[in-house]
């Protein structure tokens, strides 16, 4: 659908950016180490770059994710072994990474949001619209889509087919949406995630550089929040239904055919696999990963990666065989206590006994003096 | 209000509906037992169905409650003994209760938002309506209430006498709302409930063809959300208070002059009695039921039924009394450890005094033979 | 900026208010000890009078704040020893400091809310508005600032340079926005507070005449919900970055700088100092105080005032080397009460072994008797 008219149209150079590596390294003031007549067509981290994107390492720990990656370059600091894409070479890889990041999704200006549908939307004839929803420039929209009153999608997002986007939701620019989506109403897509850095005394912003994707077949209850990534993309899987008041951080990665229920919080780049059922008002520490078929129990706090096909309790999230017997003890905690005084009584008395009678220390030896 | 000129209409047959009980079974396909002429105004499940409605009969268990429901016919797959209303036999009834749900309240179709009021509305002359607000097909709306702008009002909805609807507020088609409710922005009414059936490893919605029911004299705080019910009524009772955030799932029976503080998540089909409170971030498991007078502490997770006139505090849940115990406990858990671990080392101390010293195991029998 | 205009208006009489304390006392009926021909520019509570205006104290408890307070003049109901200010004496205080509340920021009545931007609404000719968005009567816009489409802004709110209105967000009437402030889509400023008092059964709404306050450099994230104060500001301090779906109560003072993290949620009244960071799912108890620095960690509850530079977890919260060992002995519960009845066990047998053995209480007096 549209992503793929998309692409075809940044190769046939409508949007008039510069498309090969030799034009690209300009730009970020790199040295490029492979074939500098290569198209680019956009930036992206190495899990979210699509063929013939540009990605970059930003730790030599995650070299592993760029020789996985359909990237046709990557920007590092130092030569990467084992390598076989295009290498450019800067001294600050996050900026210039950044800066092509802006080049191919520039942010968006003021006065770029105009009334009712822009001219330069391309929406199906089968796709039905509000005359009060506002569709900003380059925005793509599929057949029989339909989008409610009150609904805004900013620049450049693409919205697939037979999708429903319910009243006063809001898209921000760059929102990728898939086929037979369903947002309910009051939804927020692709908002700046939360991270700072401290100057000064000061939080200042980290890159929100990045955008939500949704794939296809998934559901999003009403006042469901996603914020984009820091570069890439928030990813939800397909499949994946999401209850209401769900909110997922930048940068994560949710599985497919996930359920995710109401008040769930979801931290920055935490990843599930597919399959995952998260009970109500259940929170992700950031950066974690749960496997395959993992179920977490309502408002249990995941502290830990997961490996999958177990079910998990309790905050922090414990294995729920551990956790019952947890919760089973800590009902007979007022008893054990009890229990622990009496033997504390019982503990002085025998010991006063042992010590205090003559039959028990000091008799023996008598005894056997006597024997 | 509204409601009762509602049905007076269909009596008056100006929705052009079947209405007798001898027309709805060639609908449904079923077989009758009593008065083919009564008229039918509407179904709903037992405890929602207002006079001269249907309902159906889900599980055996569930009899009383047919017993007790106002609906003049009920559709069942056996016949029910001590039933004094018709019955309507099928070979699946929940297939025939959709059908029939369907028919008096048909799912809303696509072109159906228009832009403002809509002329099939009907709006009291003192009703202030702004005009950004959407105003669906055949929504009524009483005296002197207030829609603010941005307010979507889905078709069919009914809003009673001194309303008032914040901003960017949407309510979902067939939404019902008494008298001097006020309904605080951003709030969603009426979305569809979380509930799917797998299949080949799909999630597939199922039924969401139920609606919302405001009581009189409800406050809904910012960005509530309240799903419908399955086939009937997700309710909130009369005189209900209900914070920001607040998320009540599908076919949930909240009771009258409850105070529900922010934050708080109640899964599907749980009820509370009258005057029950709920305080922050407190989370009801699922077809739970709170009875009267409950007080839940905040962050509270209540997993089994509560009788009422009592205080839980606790995830699991735990009547007061019971869960300060533990809570004072687990402040003294690290102290009981090292107390244990002295036991320990002491009851080994004795052990060995009374083993190894020959006065206390072998020495008596010895003193014996000496005797 | 805006603030600063706002007062002049106040002091030329542009509003048409009567503004000696002398006209003031005879609209709330009370005794005045001082100047009369003072001018009064509006009413607060003590820690939020600005310079000029009058104040309340509703406790004697809280007659330090009186003291503390830039307000010129305090309604009382017994006189204050101490206290420089003009005083003004009635029978029932908070009724006439609401109907003074209520005299300077009117309550906005039914019809009050046009289409697009209000005439007497004062939008800075950098600014940019988006045609759909609504600008209530007497509201200022600063340098600059963008308003998204769908954004509603009700009378008399005031919005400084540089920010940033992201769509569908709802800011009740009186808000005051400082400059640089982002505030991202569906946020809700200024709904009415969860305060009710009962009576004959019935929930009645306490006084809901505040308004909401966000200082510079302030980020909401998307559905943010901040509630009015009851009589003066809920305030948001320099600084602060808050994540999505966070909740703030009535009348919370929340300090500089602060890191509140998605879905927390802060009861009335509460107060941080600057620099507190609250994770995920954090809930703050109503009328607690957080000292700067204070650190809480994910899902926990805080219960009690906290003196600040220390890291609290769990619910209740702890500080958290107590409560890591807390969770660290949770974990070895079952062994704990296995290694109880163990003790118990050895007990008995230790206990059986000293009372049924002649050797160790009769025999020793026979050994006696037989030396």
């Amino acid at each position: 659908m549209g992503l793929q008219r998309k692409l075809s149209d940044l190769i046939n150079g409508c949007r008039n950016m510069s498309n090969t590596l030799g034009e690209l390294i300009q730009l970020i003031n790199g040295q490029l180490i492979g074939d500098s007549s290569l198209i680019c067509l956009g930036a992206n981290p190495p899990e979210d770059a699509m063929a013939g994107e540009i990605t970059m390492l930003d730790s030599p720990s995650r070299a592993d994710l760029i020789r996985a990656s359909k990237a046709i370059a990557v920007i590092t600091s130092e030569p990467l072994d084992d390598v076989s894409i295009a290498q450019i070479m800067v001294t600050d890889p996050p900026a210039a990474f950044s800066t092509a990041v802006q080049y191919f999704r520039p942010t968006i200006q003021k006065k770029a949001l105009g009334n009712g549908i822009s001219e330069t939307a391309r929406i199906s004839d089968s796709a039905e619209i509000h005359p009060t929803a506002i569709i900003g420039d380059g925005v793509e929209i599929g057949e029989r889509t339909r989008v409610f009153p009150g609904v805004v999608i900013m620049p450049e997002s693409v919205i697939g087919d037979d999708c429903t986007i319910y009243p006063n939701v809001t898209l921000y620019e760059y929102t990728q949406i898939h086929d037979r989506v369903v947002i309910h109403a009051g939804c927020t897509l692709g908002a700046n995630g939360f991270g700072y850095r401290q100057e000064q005394g000061k939080h200042i912003p980290a890159a929100q550089l990045g955008y939500v994707k949704i794939e296809s077949d998934v559901e999003l209850g009403a006042s469901v929040t996603i914020d984009r990534g820091s570069y890439g993309a928030t990813t939800i899987g397909e499949g994946t239904k999401i209850d209401n008041q769900v909110m997922i951080a930048h940068n994560c990665k949710i599985g497919r055919h996930n359920l995710i229920c109401s008040q769930v919080g979801i931290a920055g780049s935490s990843k599930t696999g597919d399959y995952v059922v998260l009970a109500g008002q259940v929170g992700l520490k950031d950066h974690i990963s749960l496997g395959d078929h993992t179920i977490v129990g309502a408002q249990a706090g995941v502290m830990d990666d997961c490996e999958g096909n177990e079910v998990y309790l309790g905050s922090p999230a414990t294995p729920q065989r551990e956790q019952m017997q947890i919760m089973a003890v800590e009902r007979l905690l007022q008893e054990m206590r009890k229990e622990l005084k009496k033997h504390k009584r019982e503990m002085e008395c025998l010991k006063a006994k042992l010590q205090q009678d003559p039959s028990n220390t000091s008799v023996p030896k008598e005894n056997q003096k006597v024997a």
